[in-house]
Order: C-alpha cells, then sequence, then structure tokens
C-alpha cells in the first residue's frame, strides 16, 4: 500500500505572499501549481517548480477560474467551450516552467469553485477532461473521490486520482460536508491521522452524521493556505511512516 | 528569392474585436499570435490558431507586456528574471493550442513596448534569448533587422528572422522612425509596395532623409489592426507574385 | 407625456472600441456610463461625460461585475457584502468625472448579468439598493420594469425608473423572453418602432406569445453595442417626434 | 509644535493580506488607502475607512499606477492625460466609501512608482495636481519634501505637506538615497527615533554621507507593510509623546 499526499502551492502572487511552500513541501508527494487564473504568477510559478523538482515532488497544474479577486472561490458562468480553453491555457503556461525546469507535468486538478463545479456538472466535467485529453492524454486528473468529474474521467479514459479530504468531514452519501456546517472542517491533528489511517487500512470513514462509509483514495488533499498545514502534514508523514505506509507522487505508484 | 510575410493576429479580448484576421490572413505566411497580456484570451487564441491552420500559415508567440489597458504598448519597468518568465508564461500558453490543433509552434516575435525595448536594450534581449532557447532552442526568434535582439540571438545561437516594417520609415542609421515624426507611416499602399520590391531585389530602402540604405528583411511585417490593412496585404502579394517571389513561412524557406 | 431614451455607453477599453457613442447619442436623453469593472477605463469614462454633456444627456452610472473577459455578462457568485461594495466603488469613480466635468450624476442603472440577477435575487436587489441609498438616497435607480429591484428599491424610498427594452420580446408574465428564443430580439426598426409607440400610448406590449400584456414604461433602453443601433434610434426618436412626444432626461420629467 | 504620522494602508487584495493594519494603527494620525489599482479592493477599502474612522485618523487616497502585479512599484510608461484620469478614478472610488461611511476625505497621496515620478517628472507632477484641484482644491497633496511635486502643488495653490521618511537615509541634496544603495533602510528602531526627534526638534537630519541637512517635514511616512512595523511606529509615538510633541492629523494642525 503507497499512498500520494497533494497540496495547492504557488498560490502567491506579486508581493502578496500566500501559503507556506517551503515548509508544507518535505511531507507531500504532489504539488498542484496555480497558472495565474486565481492565483500565481510566472515568478511564483517558475520557483514553485524549481522547489518541488528540489523535493522529488511531482508537479500538477491547478487551474482556475479567472477570478483572482475572488481567488477562484466563486463560480463563474462560462459559455460552452470557455471552460477547455481556460484549463488548456494555464496547463500550458505551467508546462512552460516544467519544461526548462526539466520537470514532467504530473497531473491536473482544478481549482476551487471549478473543482466543485466539475464534482457535479457534466458539461464542467467533459470541458476540463477534454481539455486533458487533447493536451496530453497521459496527464492524471485528479478528481474528488465519487464526483462526475472522476466517474467521466474513467470513462473517457483518463487516469483518474480519486482524492479525499481527511480534514473535511463527508456526508454519509459520500459528498463533501458544506463548509457552512459546523463540524465541516476538522482541526484536531490528531483526528486528522486517525481518518487517513482508517481511510488506508479500512477504506473507509466516519461521516458528519457518525456513519461509517467507504471512500476511495488514490491521494490525499492537504491545506497549504492555512496556518499550521505544515504541522498537519509532518503529523500524517510521521503516522504513515509508523504504519509502514510510503508516500509516493501518483506518477510512481498509481500510474507507474 | 522567397520571402515570409507576418503580422500580428488574435489581438481581440471578450467581446472586444481588433483587426480583420479573416480578411488578411489569406495574404500572409506567418502569425504572431497574442497570448492574453497585452492582447488575446483563450478563445481568441485557439480560434487563431485554427484560422492560421486553415490557411497554411505558421503560427508563432506573441508575447507582450502584462498590460491589457495599454495594449502592450507602453513601457514597463521590470525586475531582473520578470521578462523572461513573462515570455515563457505566454509561450507555454499559446503552446498548448498549437498542441491541441496539431499545428508546429515556429516562432517568438515579442510586442510592442517590449519589442522596441529589446531592440536596444541588452538586458531585455538576454531575457527573451533566454526564454526562447530555455524552451526550445529550434524556434525562431523575430527580430527587428539591425536590432541588439537580432544580434544578440544570432550569437546566442538562436535561429533569428530579421524583419522589416515596410510601412514605417527608417532613419538612416537603420532604425525605426518615431511615430511622431511626420511621414514615419506610409500610408501609400502603392509606395509600400515599391519599398518591398526595392528591399527584396536590392536589399536596400530610401531613408526618412532620402538616402539609400542597407536593410536585410527576412520577414515584412503588416499591421492587421489598421483598418485596410487586408488591401495592403493582398496588393503586397500581388507584387511580389508578379516579381516571381513566392511568399511562404520562415520554418519553410529561411530555416527549412 | 415625455419619455426618456437611455443607451449604455463608455464601453471601449484601452485600444479597444465598441459602441457607436457618438452617433447615438444625439437621439437619447440618459447614458449609463461603464465605470471600469465590466468595461470602460478612466480615459473613456472622461470623454464619454464630456460627450453626453455636450449633448445636453444625463449622465448615470453603470457598474457590473468585475468580469472584463466575460464584459459583465457572466453570473459571478459573490459573498455577502460584495455587491454592495462593488457598487460603491463604481459608483464614486464615475462621480470624479462628473464632478470635474460639472455634471450632476442622474441615476444609476446595473450592467448585465449584475441587472438580470437583481431583477429576480432579493439579496442582489437590497446590496444595489443600500450602495444608492447610502451614496446618495436622491439618485434614480433604473430597473427593470416589473422586476424585485424595481419593487424593493421603490419600498425602500428610491427614486426608481421602471424600463422596457423595445427591441426585446417579452414574456406574457412580463418577464424578457430569454435570448435563445427564436424571436427574443426585434431587429425589424419599424416594428420597434410600433412597441414603443404602443408603451407611450397605451401602456402595453405584445407578448412573444401574442397577448397583449401591461407594461410601466419610464425610460426605454436601446443597445448601443449592434452595428445601426444609432439608426434605431433615430427612427424611435422621429417617431417620438411625429407624436408630440418630448423626450428627456429622467431628472427633468419623472423626478423634477 | 505638532505632527502628522501617516501609513500606507488597505493594500490587502482578495484572499491576500499585506501589512499589519489593526495593530499599527493606533499610532498613526493620517491614512493613506490604497484604490484598487496597485492594491486594495471595494471591501478592504471599505474596512480601512471604518478602521481609520474608529481611531480617529485622517484619511487619504493612495492612487498608483495600474499594476497589480508589481504592486505599482514599477515604472509605467503613460500617455499624456492618463495620469490625471488614473488618479481621479482612484480618488473618485475611495471617496465614496468615506461618503458612506462620513468620514472627509483629506488628502492624497501618489504611491509607490508614481510617487517617485512625480517627484521629479513635471508632467506627472502636473496631472496630479490637477485631478486635485479639478476634483476638490481643498485636498491636502502629501508630496515628499523638496521634490517638483511639492513645489509644483505649492505654486498651483494646493495645500502640501512635505513628507519625509525617517527610516530612509537621505543624499545630502536632500533626495532619497535608492534603495540599492547600503544603508539606506535604516532598521535600528532607536535610530529612527532620534532623527525624527532631530526633524522635529532641529529641521535637519544627517545625510549618508555624514552632513547635517536640512529638511521641512509636516507629516512623517512609516512602512507598514515591514513586519514590526508597528513597533516603530510605537517607539516613534512614545519619543513624541515624551518630547511633548502632539500627533495630529495634517487637516488639524497644518491646515485646519
Amino acid at each position: 500500500m503507497i499512498i500520494d499526499i497533494n497540496c495547492d502551492m504557488g498560490e502567491s502572487f506579486g508581493v502578496y505572499r500566500i501559503g507556506e511552500d517551503e515548509k508544507i513541501i518535505p511531507y507531500i508527494s504532489s504539488a498542484n501549481i496555480a497558472c495565474g487564473y486565481h492565483a500565481g504568477d510566472p515568478l511564483v510559478m517558475d520557483r514553485t517548480v524549481q522547489l518541488a523538482k528540489e523535493h522529488g515532488v511531482a508537479v500538477g497544474a491547478h487551474p482556475g477560474f479567472p477570478d483572482l479577486l475572488g481567488y477562484g472561490r466563486r463560480m463563474l458562468e462560462t459559455f460552452p467551450g470557455e471552460i477547455r480553453r481556460y484549463v488548456l491555457y494555464q496547463v500550458g503556461a505551467l508546462a512552460a516552467f516544467c519544461r526548462v525546469n526539466q520537470v514532467k507535468l504530473q497531473h491536473v486538478k482544478p481549482h476551487g469553485a471549478l473543482y466543485n463545479l466539475a464534482a457535479r456538472d457534466e458539461n464542467t466535467a467533459r470541458e476540463i477532461i477534454e481539455a486533458v485529453m487533447a493536451y496530453d492524454p497521459e496527464l492524471i486528473l485528479v478528481a474528488l473521490s465519487g464526483s462526475r468529474l472522476a466517474e467521466l474521467g474513467g470513462s473517457a479514459g483518463l487516469k483518474v486520482a480519486r482524492e479525499v479530504f481527511p480534514d473535511r468531514a463527508y456526508l454519509a452519501d459520500g459528498r463533501l460536508a458544506p463548509r457552512r456546517l459546523p463540524g465541516s472542517v476538522i482541526q484536531e491533528v490528531e483526528q486528522v491521522r486517525e481518518r487517513v489511517v482508517r481511510l488506508i487500512t479500512r477504506g473507509t470513514l466516519i461521516s458528519i452524521e457518525g456513519q461509517e462509509i467507504e471512500l476511495k483514495a488514490d491521494t490525499f488533499c492537504l491545506h497549504g493556505d492555512t496556518p499550521g498545514a505544515w504541522l498537519l502534514a509532518k503529523t500524517i508523514g510521521e503516522a504513515l511512516s509508523e504504519a509502514g505506509i510510503p508516500i509516493q507522487p501518483l506518477s510512481q505508484n498509481l500510474f507507474p
């Protein structure tokens, strides 16, 4: 049993700093790097690709809606074909920094509102899938475990990595508990550690309602923009190490 | 003798339309496509790459300063390393649309204020050259004939295409006459036609002061954002055809 | 009987030109001027305020979503309080150009997706109303006739001008027919002219289903970004002139 | 003797936080609030105006170049008339938040590269002065002590507050020592404190070359975006208090 831990990175912009990329990177295996639409800029992208390379962390594109003001967290209505081109633009831009740093682009993971929309909306999911297929069908698509995006991506023949958020509560039907629900974000490190171990060893999670539910987890997402995120990452890393479960990029374990 | 004719294209943005790309494309051989910084957006980029493909026109990236409000025509101070990353970002973004449309990226030509700055400023020229070398040393760099960028690009081992503007007046020392000088833009079609023929057949131009000067021309640039630009393109195309001079992309004639 | 004719104006941006403001302004009485979020820039705003002043046309702010790429036509999710501040920001920016040109700011009319959302969504309507009330309770709020915004604005004590689009089809329930329906946009000038006259003289409109419906019209909106818009404006102006109905700004007739 | 202490504030943007506004505001008397061009957004602007109001701190507009990516610190070439409109737009936008919060707009202080350019370039200075004069000739213009902007603003009849940076070294001719010079930024709190006292009591400063130079100081600028800035503010506040020099907004002491 091997697991991947991913984290959103490179979300600084100009003089604005967000996230503790340098502190958290030793504990993860895949980095989702912002591409300049919801966050990130060319200098940050280049620096973050280099940081990932130095730590043997695999690189993915993290495209979002063109909404820096809202950090890509707000739903934006789009017309057919726009999302596909937005994803292509951002993947291509990041790929340039991979290329000049001799790093392989491993995966694509949509960000924020685009991620959430693709989890439930078929048209959005299809546009993302079409973009990835057209750009490079060998790229891994990281999608919420149990989502439309994961399902449709798999049907389309893409390599799909099912993502679970160990510090987020889930509903009994396997969907993420909305952030407005009390207890939707789990802040106690020990509890998150337990959830990770249970997910890996038993493939289950205790839902917010208290039921044990099954959830496929190919990769765990850690949030990098909360203070102390690196401590959570460290704790999880140690728990996995104790349990004898190696942390490796998706391209090495899931789709070698 | 073979010549390339290039034109800036894909400079529309959202609902905003600029240039008559569809009308002018039958008469050119290389298209410089805006990459979303000074102009262009993902939909326009995709559509323009397809338009170029349909007409057998070679595609180049046309990176500019991040200044949509100023259309990339205003000098922007940058800190060391910024221009290199700005160029990489934009080239990568356009390359994605080339890739999904199975079109080869032929060249890179900086836009507006970045073009002018690179023509005279060594640091700017070096950053652009480094970006192109690092991304793909087989890409052709289009630079003002006689400029620092052309000179340094050649020394660095890049394929450089020297560009001449047949509808712009030149000073006796080979530099472009500033736009503020009367007569700096030549609007009479017949006069432009004569300049093109003289440049190809004799390798010379009559400067704004009236002297005959030598100027190497591997590619002619036509402006697409002036009304009637396509008529000028048509006239030049016919003149070259009469003179038995084929119009072909740089990748077919200069660097086959 | 007196009527106001309004038109969206000042929607150019940088080198990008849209609309035929100069041609259409002789035929209208109120100008809705974009404020730099969905369109417009400081130079365009200043110039458009001056243009309106020269033609005795009243000036209104036309705030939209911060989405230049989508021209403010795409729904953007916002968090509570955002729309209120977006409106304040834009109204204040335009007010500066009114101030330096000694022009009174007459009205506020939301643009595009914000307009449509405010027509049906109470929270959006309330934020816009709060912004206008707080900034200047004497400002006229231009809202779709029969909309939530018109209703709530009136209840809140604002001066509300009910707007009708004579070149758009309406459903039997008084709502605008969606643009995807065939016949939703009426392009025949003569037909638009008839609708204007019927609205003024009888206060009714023939719905897309063929029924005669009542609709209060304090101001007619003409679209300025369609080619030939000025011709429609001219025709309507002449029809009103023949019918002896003066065209005057809202601040002169409705709320003197 | 009374002095004003000003600080740049409200430079956060969306989720991005910069500066310790809440910590530093108890120690200053005037706040320069970013207006959405180089930094700031409508929510931040509203919140910062309220913060200033709560602390009895006077509010000023802090307009910059439209360059969020460069934080307004990079020179941007502009065409005649652009700077004037950029300033008007930003002042008007901030004025809206002053208005709804019942706060008087006290001053205008250009930001970053625009500030530096206006200090030496006459055209830039004139455009800023024209904007302020046209918008409200009672507004105070904050300008670098000894600069062209200060000089021309005074000649034009504006109320000018001459600004000194106590934590920046000065050349013997009274200009700011460039940041690239060693010792150009004074980080030792005690040394800054001494400079403030000398400036107030003797009207002089020791230049980076060691000479005592005269410098008029109506207002001291503290930097808010360096960690620990509030501590410096506190120290200076205490030093002034010990020396019996009250800290008050410009509108209360200099131009009552």
